[in-house]
Order: structure tokens, then C-alpha cells, then sequence
């Protein structure tokens, strides 16, 4: 089906004309409380899954739950066995809310404020998600049919590391053979320039948890004698990171590929500003590897990141207490070539190499995930430029994403699909924090975003 | 009023023929959760001072609720004008439980299990005051009255830092000019030889927290690129000891006294088994200074010891945050001649001057006191030796105590009183942690013990 040009302009009207009909949807979906981490919210992640297959069920896509070992796969098809077959990926879990005091309003009560829509999901992956479904509609609604064939696969796990979208992938592949995929799950450039995100770092998620006497002892008798695994934890994760900012795990650097010349010289002529990065988040001073940009830290170097530390006494008032065990959550990002398998296994020699005598170390394995690259090149990504620019009178700028998504590695090697990264979160939207928003204007510009490349695709 | 040796006997055989009916009433104090440091349990504080007031009304005291800034204190009159007066402290207050999953029973409902009375506050200090308690009570069923002039102080914060015991004992000294002051919240020398603490530690206790960046991160857009304040407290902990073991605050060590030569001597003497000590909690290894023995070390020597640090996603699961805050819970034990306010000062400055660009500390003060000591000599001292003599067989060992408790030194710089430090706690006791108990051993025969030495001082 190729679509005349006063077709998209219907299709881009009628998502002009019903914006708020789409806004009413997204917060339907907002309102469900699907912290993926948190098992007990189990029954909410479901109730979202399901939530999800209704609303596809209503714009002629065969969906349905698929099971995993953990929450259910939102999966559906609309297949266009003679044309063009895309599979688009996203994902309906959150992350949790606390520190929860500092929200302005409640996470799961979507509100409207000064055309920003804040709620835990807003961006990360909620409303991003709906930015393509309501394309869909709309295309539906104008056209009466969906531009290409469609595949769909929403999990409910991306935030809590993706453990069973490889397996569920690998398990049903046949069902999904397409020809390119759909990912919106990644950002703008800034508020007036769309990105296409090429390249993904891994991931490698630890837990790891030391003990030392066999019960809490009193800081009063004990003190100094018996060592103290606060102390340890402290000293084990000052040692993780040498004085100029760098990893010291043995190895871990011996697989990262420095980045090109071109690619170095295409990022000079980025505006990325580095002070205003860090100065909109209260920073003035770089904190990783002195002798590499922050552009380069965030874009193409592995990182080393203690996202959680506890042990002894943390509520109110005091206790003198040397507690038995203390532990830390830390996560590695990783660039192309590092191997997650080998990071994790070169994180624990390390640890257990400088583990004091009288401690002990367990691990708890959080999940992982290569880093992936897609090309530059080809009639997708072409197409993908273009629509974002008439949409937004820019071009898009192509980057590598900081972050991590485990399930576009898992589509690459299961599917052998290259993912076009397209989605319209800001810098400041606040992801994984209190407060996190997603603008109007990302929804609704994103809406039309998608219906202007599936026009094109089609 | 002297006492015949046929009158201590039948008080001793009183003490005996009704330990259930005592332990009963130590079960009822138990019952009712003090625990001081949470602010949610201020209504159970209360009722157990209330308990206290109550049962001391029973034995001829003129008890009352004492109002102070935080929780109330016991107090009670029964003085004797014309005889000898003593000051009885100790406190109702008891530690939190957690972690609450490794009690074998539930910490408020006290059992009796194999000799050992398990419950929170068991023998820190609940069932320790009861001893001298009940001591009373026998002088008052057996010979109409008790033996000395008594007043008393019986707190409710010892286990958050007595903030409130000095100011309290400061406008009321007064009314507690007496002889000597009894402290009843130290331990045995060993199973079978009692002890005679002569000397405590001070205390400062602190909390610190770093802040970075504004609000929470994700740790895919800032990893490395941002200060993470988890890695930072981890680095500013890991400073604060040298590889040697020691503190390393500059001028920290400047006005502690050095062990006098006899003192070392006496220690030699003792049959301190360092691998048995460290053995009994699971550990082989003395963690502190790396120059000096375990016993001095826990008896002589000041600490730094972390109780507790936070920061960041400690739930379940994993989150991928670099929070904006991160906070440590300090303590520092102190030995003559260190200035607990000196040595918060020493404190603050190290982190600030240590503190990396962009982060920010605030501290909270959880309290501090002087170390204390109390002469070998003296009347006083005789009797309790004879009196500890009489009762376990073995003449009591005198030593410097590793805790603080600082109401001694309050009772020392605004009653002028020395304090005789006796208690009947054991080293596997579990002070602070799960499964706290006090052998039924220790409180009956910790009654007889008081027996004896009131009857001496009588």
C-alpha cells in the first residue's frame, strides 16, 4: 500500500483531532502500578499486559499474553505476508518510585501540568510505547487498515533486566521473521532535534552481599577487633575505581573498542554542551576517566555504577551495633567487544581477591546484556531521517545511547533484525527518578513522527 | 542499720524461694517494646518508665515520671538523712530488632529456654535493673526496710546517646547528693568470675550524608560522567582507616593516654583469650590497629566504627540509579583524655577537606560523651570485691569496660559520685543483636549479689 501524500496529512489531522482521546488512553495505562522488581507487584504487571493486548485487539492485531518464567509478553501480530514486516519492541513494566517522598504528585495518578504529563512511566516506556500504538490507530481510523505488516513484542521486564525476553525470542522466533525492527525507548538530541540511536551499551547487573562474624556484634566490645563488613564494602567499592576515574578490575578494559577517528570527528561537530549536561543536574565537575570527554564516558566507554548500598542501622536515630553483613547492587555499563560473562567473572575474582580474611562474598546475578550496533546505512535508516526531519525541521542526529536495552540484542541475534531507535524523551524528563515526565509535545510530535516513517515504510 | 549474718541469709533464701514470682515481673518489663532510638515507639517508652514508677511504688520509694526533652526518666527517693545514700542507675530502653527475621522468638514476648531468658533488652539493660530491683524487694520482704538510703535514675535514651540524661541530672542534683552511685549494665569477667568495670569509654556519634547531583540519575545517561555519592561515601569510609588499622583523622590520637605500665602488667595476668573472643563470634583475624592486642583494643583504645550506611535502590531487584544522596551512621569510642566535641570537630573537617568537587555533607549529631574512670580504692570498692567474692566463689576481675554508658560520666561531673560498674551479662549475651538473652543464672544469682553488697554498705 503506498500512501499519496494528502492520505498522511489526513492521518497527521485526525492525530491533531484526537490527541486528547490519546492522552485519555496513556493515562489508563499510567494508572496501572507495573514495578516489574518489586514482586509484589506481580498482579499489576499482568493487569498492564492484558491491558495492552485489549487495546491492540481493538486496532485488528491478533495480541495476546505470552508466558515467561517471569511477567507475561504483551505479543500480537498484523502481518502482511506479501509486504513490508516490522516487529515493534517496548515495554510496559516501570521502575519502583521511592524515594516516593519526593513526587509531587502521586506516580500512579497521571496528571497534565503546564503541558507535561507527569507519572512513574510517563517516558520510560509507557508513553513511548502509545506514541506508536496510537499511529496505528490513527492510520486504522483514516485508512481503514494498519500501513505494514506488524509483529509486537511489549515485555514487562526491561526494567529489571530482561531475563526471559531472550528465551521467550529465541523460543518463538519463527513467528516473528520481519524485516526490520521498531524500538521506542530512547531520547531526542534536545527538545528541538530528534536522534536515532545507533548503538546500545550492555549491561552486566551484581548483587553483592559480605559477611563477617556469624551475628551482630556491639560496637562497645567489639569495636576495631572484629572487622566490620560496612567498612569492608566501603573499602572494596573505593577500590573498584583508581584515582583517575578508570576501572581497576583486572581486564576490564581489554575488550573495549576505542572509538573511530570519524566517528570522533562526526561528535566534534555535535553541540553537545558538557556544562550544561552536568549543570542541569547541579554538577560542574566531571567524575569518570580524566582523559576522556564526558560525551565519550556516557556514549562509548564501560562504566562501573553502585546503584545501592545497605547494612547495619539505617533508620531513625542510632545503633552502635557492627552489623554481620552489608551489601551493594553495581552495574557495568558495556561498549562492543566486552562480554558480559567474562565482566561478571572478572568483577569476582576481583572482589574475591581483595576480600579481607574473615569475609566471606556472595553474588546475585541481576541480568546482562551485550552492547549492540546498528549501521548507519541502508533504505530504513533513510527513511527514518527523513520522516523525523519533516516532522521536526531538523535532522536527526545519530548516536550511540548510554543506557542498555537487553531485548535489542536479543532481537539482533534471535531475529537477525537491526532495531531503528526512534523516541522523543528529553534530557530532563527525569527517568527512573521522582518526578518523571514525558512533555505533551514528545506524545504528540512522537504520534506523528511514527505515522510519517510507517507511510514511508509502506 | 547492720545487719546480722543469719538476716543476709534468710534475704538470700527469700531471694531464692520466690525467683519465679521475679522473674514474672522481669517478663512484664519485657513485654512492653522501649525501643528508645525510633520515634514511633515514644508511647511504649512511656509506659515503661510508667511500669518502673509503679514498681518502685510497691517497695516504699517515692517514685515519678522525671520529664526531660526526650523520653522520661524513672526517678525515686527512699533516702536515709542520717546514713549512707547511693544513687542507683540504668535504663529501660532497649535497641531496635532488627534484622527481626534472625530472632529465633519474637523479641517482646520473653521466653525461658535452656536457662536463657530470650527477649529484647533481656539483659541490656532491663534484666540487670531488675536484679538490684528484686535485691530491694527481698531487703523489704525479709527485714521491713531497705538497707541503704537509695535514690534513683533510671533512663530512657542510654540507647540513643543519653542526650537528655545530663541536662536532667544537671537541674536536679540536688535532690541527689549521695555516697557513691550503683550501675548495674556491664558484664562478667567470664561465665564464672564477676567483674568490676573501672573505666568506660566516651562516645561521639554521627551521621553523614552526601548529596551530588540535584535529584536521582539514571545510571545510563550519567554513569561515570556524574559523582555518584555511593562511590564517594565509599571512598571517604574506605579513608578513614590506613592500612595499618588506625584512624586516620588528623590529630585523633593526640590526647589519648597511653596504657600505664602496671596496667599492662595486670593485663597479662588475665586469661584473655583473644582466639576465643574472636572465635566465638566466627572470626580468626583482629581487624584494627595492627600494634596492639584485642584486649587492649576493645578496653584502651579509641574506634571508628561504621553502624550503618544506605544509598540508593536497596529493594528487591535491581534499579539502575545514581542516587542523589548517600549517608553513613559513624561512631567513634573514646579513651581518657579525648574531648568528644574535639573529636567531632577533627571529624568534620577530614570529610570536608576530603570531599570530592560538586558534593555536599550535612552531619546530624547522635550524641557524645567523655570516657570515664573510677579509682581502684576505697571502702566501696572493698565491699563490692567481698560481696562479688562471696556470691560466684571467685574474687571479681577489674577492668576497663570497651561500652560507654554516658550517664556515668553525667553522675560524675554533676553528682561528683563515683560509680561501682557491676553486671551479670555474659559475653555470648547477643547485646544489640537477635536473639539477645540473659542466663537465668545471671539474674538470680545477679539478685544475690546485690544482696550481699547492700548488706555491706547497710
Amino acid at each position: 500500500m503506498a500512501l499519496e501524500p494528502n492520505q498522511v496529512d489526513a492521518i497527521l489531522e485526525h492525530v491533531d483531532a484526537h490527541i486528547d482521546d490519546s492522552l485519555e488512553r496513556l493515562f489508563g495505562l499510567l494508572r496501572i502500578p507495573s514495578i516489574s522488581t518489586d514482586p509484589a507487584y506481580a498482579g499489576e504487571c499482568r493487569k498492564t499486559a492484558q491491558w495492552l493486548v485489549d487495546e491492540l485487539g481493538t486496532q485488528g492485531v491478533d495480541a495476546s499474553i505470552g508466558e515467561t518464567d517471569g511477567h507475561p509478553m504483551v505479543t500480537g501480530h498484523a502481518r502482511k505476508p506479501d509486504g513490508l514486516n516490522a516487529v515493534f519492541y517496548g515495554h510496559y513494566d516501570v521502575q519502583p518510585v521511592d524515594p516516593i517522598e519526593l513526587w509531587n504528585t502521586d506516580p500512579f495518578d497521571p496528571v497534565l501540568n503546564d503541558g507535561k504529563i507527569f507519572a512513574r512511566g510517563a517516558v520510560d516506556d509507557k508513553g513511548q510505547v502509545m506514541t506508536f500504538l496510537e499511529a496505528c490507530r490513527a492510520f486504522l481510523a483514516v485508512t481503514g487498515s494498519l500501513p505494514i505488516g506488524l509483529s509486537f513484542l511489549i515485555e514487562g521486564e526491561e526494567e529489571s533486566a530482561s531475563k526471559n525476553f531472550a528465551p521467550f525470542v529465541r523460543a518463538n522466533a519463527d513467528a516473528y521473521r520481519a524485516d526490520l525492527a521498531l524500538v521506542c525507548d530512547t531520547g531526542m538530541w534536545d527538545p528541538k532535534t530528534p536522534a536515532i540511536v545507533t548503538g546500545l551499551r550492555g549491561l552486566v547487573a551484581e548483587e553483592m552481599t559480605i559477611t563477617c562474624a556469624t551475628r551482630d556484634l556491639h560496637s562497645g566490645g567489639y569495636g576495631s577487633a572484629a572487622c566490620n563488613p560496612n567498612q569492608v564494602l566501603a573499602e572494596l567499592i573505593a577500590g573498584l575505581r583508581n584515582n583517575e576515574g578508570g576501572v581497576t578490575i583486572e581486564g576490564f578494559y581489554d575488550d573495549v573498542v576505542e572509538t573511530p577517528d570519524d566517528i570522533r570527528e562526526m561528535w566534534k561537530g555535535l553541540d553537545f554542551d558538557e556544562k550544561r549536561f552536568l549543570g542541569d543536574v547541579g554538577l560542574t565537575t566531571p567524575a569518570g576517566e580524566k582523559d576522556r570527554t564526558v560525551f565519550e564516558q556516557v556514549n562509548a566507554r564501560p562504566t562501573c555504577e553502585i546503584n545501592g548500598i545497605s547494612g547495619g542501622y539505617t533508620g531513625e536515630g542510632f545503633k552502635t551495633v557492627i552489623p554481620a553483613k552489608a551489601s551493594a547492587k553495581i552495574s557495568f555499563r558495556l561498549v562492543a567487544d566486552q562480554d558480559p560473562e567474562k565482566i561478571r567473572a572478572a568483577f569476582h575474582a576481583h572482589i574475591r581477591k581483595n576480600l579481607p580474611p574473615d569475609c566471606k562474598v556472595t553474588f546475585a546475578d541481576h541480568g546482562a546484556a551485550s552492547a549492540v550496533a546498528v549501521p548507519f546505512d541502508g533504505p530504513y535508516m533513510e527513511h527514518a531521517k527523513q520522516a523525523l526531519t519533516e516532522e521536526w525541521g531538523r535532522e536527526p542526529v545519530l548516536h550511540g545511547g548510554g543506557g542498555s536495552i537487553p531485548a535489542v540484542e536479543s532481537i539482533k541475534k534471535y531475529l537477525g533484525l537491526d532495531a531503528l531507535m526512534i523516541g522523543f524523551g528529553r534530557e530532563d524528563d527525569a527517568v527512573h527518578s521522582p518526578n518523571e515526565k514525558y512533555d505533551l509535545e514528545s506524545f504528540h510530535k512522537g504520534i506523528r513522527s511514527w505515522v510519517r516513517l510507517l507511510a514511508k515504510l509502506a
